[in-house]
């Protein structure tokens, strides 16, 4: 098992693959101050040492050089730069009679747990759980915890990928989490992201060929799946997974951008990761499911393996997410100019996706295949998510553009379609705080280009104002929740239709059960009206 | 139809995708000089011109700046930067009783065109057909004739994609080759390279993105076949294939490196071009094949779409050939080091590739998928072909390095393999000329990079003497075919042995339908014998 494993009574064992150094130590810092050498063989370096007991601080010392956390760290209690803490990976788990739940009964609820609650901690999210289970969803997902630098991150910055969020309470309080949600029946998605490293923090390199050399993402360089040493990486990745699933009773991992997932190996990363997941599910005896969150509309990615697909369960589908928006705010700019019309939305319900080879004006050539083998319940729909709120240059939610009357609409379309639902927290009661784009780096050249880059991303937008300072923290507390808004008039009006769409979409089988071919849509573009039946 | 169509009675239609140019004019420079504007429509320019008469030679004038021959030109009579000329494809074919052949009759002859004869043409191979005939293969594959800069390439540096080598001949005796093959029933495959352009010459990027942006290849930028205006690129290679289809009645394509076309988008090129591919058969009631160069052992390549694959007819089979010549020649450098043992082999006769998932030493990572589903015939097999040869320091043949008998024991293992066998050009009777690598550029600059280039290129492996001068005119010269040698003592001895094997593979039902699955394979590491039957 890679990284620091407590093995009890005092003995603690270390793995790390880094093929790039000659000589790795262990560099205990805390509680005493110590140099402990690892013995090298192809690449790994592993040692098993007495008296290290959990709440041990270290960093690896490559070639008596340079000293970096553990790239498999699992916490880092000071920080992305810091040293890493030896935990003890013993929990009093009482979920034992939880054994998941069928995909098909997801309805999800994506939350930020520094701006949910005040206090911004996976702890500070137990008390809610009751009214989340009282509002009838049946999961929530957590957007990306691994360790990011600083105290305020969307998430998809992380950098110790096996380590949790520090300012969020760390491992130990994930698991009361995840144990408090099976407890009250509720699954947990955990967001994690395969695709790129944070720009700050990011250590792997020093360790071995953890990048690509031939691709690049949008977001800093790609991930080695497919070139040389990409076993390794690939190793890492998936015993990334099954630290979530097997440690931490993750019922489901939604993986972000897998698009950016670039790899051209006969056996794709996605496959392996399906396969082994699966494999580890049946072991659990717990349900497991990935969800991909997917640009290339390619039905592919969630056929199973022998019809050659990748094998994920679900993606998340931002066609529906696109085609309801410019309906309900008559927003054409961007991306939105491909989704004009209420036909695209009959073609969705239809479908599974709006673009099934058509051209797409933004994207300049065709897109997509039709996902004809797939079900309904592959396909995750939302009216917002993280993602379509905070990418927008104001963070403003759809209850700031939209009346009551049109948020109930989209509640409707969301939560009665065949597909899997997807809520965005706070949008149950319309909640009017924005989500919008924040980091804490401390790199001051690197914020700098963060708020360029921010203000240039609306060049294709026309939208009026000022990009807000994603590095204020003024920033990151106004995207915070006002739950008591919940109870207020129109407010509490709107979260009891959700409850009720929700309680409709659990107890009418017509709804429960339904799928692409067995509905009838039938749009009229003059009334602009969408039969779904 | 892309570029220009002579329509008979002096009329003839241009037509170019150019989206970088505003304004696209004809300049036609012969027989007399005049300028005429084409109409431009979303990215395409058109005319339909009177008095344009096939001979005439025109270069496309864009944005009143630059001048540059036809993307599409159908011949360069004064090679890669001269003039485009206008062509009339009629042809008096007498072929109409030719059906083509099923890929499992295939025998392929690999050719290349300058060095088969002295004369280094098309018209020069006609009268070695009967020859041909007679040794019982059944299929000759040119090797690229897409205009390329000079007289002296392998054929991997076209730029011009639709146009005839001058060189050899143009476009009118290609056709006449084939027709003559067609006549005493030989199949005709045609290389084609839709992976990147050679370096000189290479005038797209003028027109439009025929380059990603994302992706590149060993020898330079690679095709934009899933970017912005990647419908318009794809275009010019669908009608790419369709014109050797159609207009040069070609029973196959060998597509070179597939591995290297890059394209992450739902419905990936190849699939695009086999299903266009296999429409225009249908409709020609000819059969047609593409025969991908593949380096991915991914079986996906050679899977019909239903089971998730591109669908491409066959692939080239590389671990064949390098597990071959290690147990032949005892070499073990560079990428050989991974095909020692004669269990190599044996597993290439079980299962069609050598890797297929296990740990590849060269590459650094695990390799391939088991191709359970694919049959025999869809591996193309060989102990030599132009790239095996000529990618060696010196160019040498089989023949220079084994004995006869062993040269005997390797056309054995090809030719009663349940595989598709290819014979390099002269391997049948021991031709001792080489095959260098050679070119002929005008660009000093490039001529250098080149020579330096395949200096660097050897690093890895440990050969003795001089790299030859690839542009050197001598290099060239040196490795044309010496036809005669075939009928001296060991050379028609062998010859011999080539032709009763062929005549075996035919005649004799258990090797002519032989399955991977229906075959033994049985390899003794001790005895350094494989049996297979």
């Amino acid at each position: 098992q890679l990284g620091a494993t407590y093995l009890g009574e005092g003995r603690c064992s270390f793995e790390v693959w880094a093929p790039n150094a000659k000589i790795v130590e262990l560099h205990q810092v805390s509680p005493n101050d110590r140099i402990l050498p690892l013995r090298s063989e192809r690449g790994y370096h592993r040692a098993t040492f007495e008296k290290v007991a959990p709440g041990a601080r270290y960093f690896l010392r490559l070639d008596n050089t340079i000293e970096r956390p553990d790239p498999v760290s699992r916490f880092q209690p000071e920080g992305v730069h810091g040293p890493s803490e030896v935990i003890d990976s013993y929990f009093e788990w009482t979920d034992s009679d939880w054994f998941g739940l069928p995909l098909r009964d997801y309805i999800i609820y994506e939350l930020h747990v520094g701006t949910f609650t005040q206090e911004g901690t996976f702890a500070a999210i137990i008390p809610y759980l009751p009214e989340l289970k009282e509002l009838g969803i049946t999961a929530i997902e957590l957007m990306p915890v691994a360790q990011f630098p600083g105290d305020r991150n969307w998430g998809y910055d992380g950098v110790d990928l096996f380590a949790v969020q520090n300012s969020y309470g760390g491992p130990n309080e994930l698991k009361r989490l995840v144990n408090a949600c099976h407890q009250v029946g509720l699954a947990v998605i955990l967001d994690v992201v395969y695709n790129h490293l944070g720009p700050e923090g990011n250590y792997l390199r020093d360790f071995g060929n953890y990048f690509s050399e031939d691709y690049h993402t949008f977001w800093g360089p790609a991930l080695n799946f497919d070139g040389p040493d990409s076993d390794e990486v690939r190793r890492f990745f998936l015993e990334n997974a099954l630290h979530w699933q097997t440690d931490f009773h993750m019922d489901a991992l939604r993986l972000d951008a897998i698009h950016a997932i670039r790899d051209a190996s006969a056996f794709p990363f996605l496959q392996e990761l399906s396969q082994i997941t699966q494999r580890r599910s049946e072991m659990l005896n717990r349900r497991f499911h990935l969800i991909g969150e997917s640009d290339l509309n390619n039905p592919r990615v969630i056929l199973p393996g022998n019809l050659g697909g990748y094998g994920l369960d679900a993606q998340w589908s931002d066609d529906f997410h696109h085609c309801l928006h410019v309906l309900l705010t008559g927003e054409k700019n961007g991306y939105y100019a491909d989704f004009c019309g209420i036909k695209r939305l009959e073609k969705f319900f239809r479908e599974g996706y709006t673009y099934t080879g058509e051209y797409s004006l933004t994207r300049r050539r065709r897109h997509g295949l039709p996902p004809k083998l797939n079900q309904a319940k592959q396909f995750v729909v939302f009216s917002q998510n993280h993602d379509q709120i905070g990418n927008r240059m104001l963070g403003d939610r759809l209850a700031n553009l939209c009346s009551f009357e049109d948020l109930k609409l989209a509640a409707g379309c969301v939560l009665l379609s065949p597909f899997i639902p997807l809520l965005f927290m706070g949008e149950e009661y319309g909640e009017r705080a924005p989500f919008q784009y924040f980091i804490s780096h401390t790199d001051r050249g690197l914020v700098e280009a963060v708020q360029k880059g921010r203000r240039e991303e609306f060049a294709n937008f026309v939208w009026e104002g000022e990009v807000p300072d994603p590095q204020a923290e003024s920033t990151f507390n106004a995207c915070k929740l006002n739950h008591r808004l919940r109870t207020h008039e129109s407010h509490q009006n709107l979260y009891d239709l959700y409850r009720e769409l929700i309680e409709i979409r659990k107890s009418v089988p017509a709804i429960t059960n339904a799928e692409k071919d067995s509905l009838e849509a039938q749009a009229s573009e003059s009334q602009n009206v969408l039969f779904v039946r």
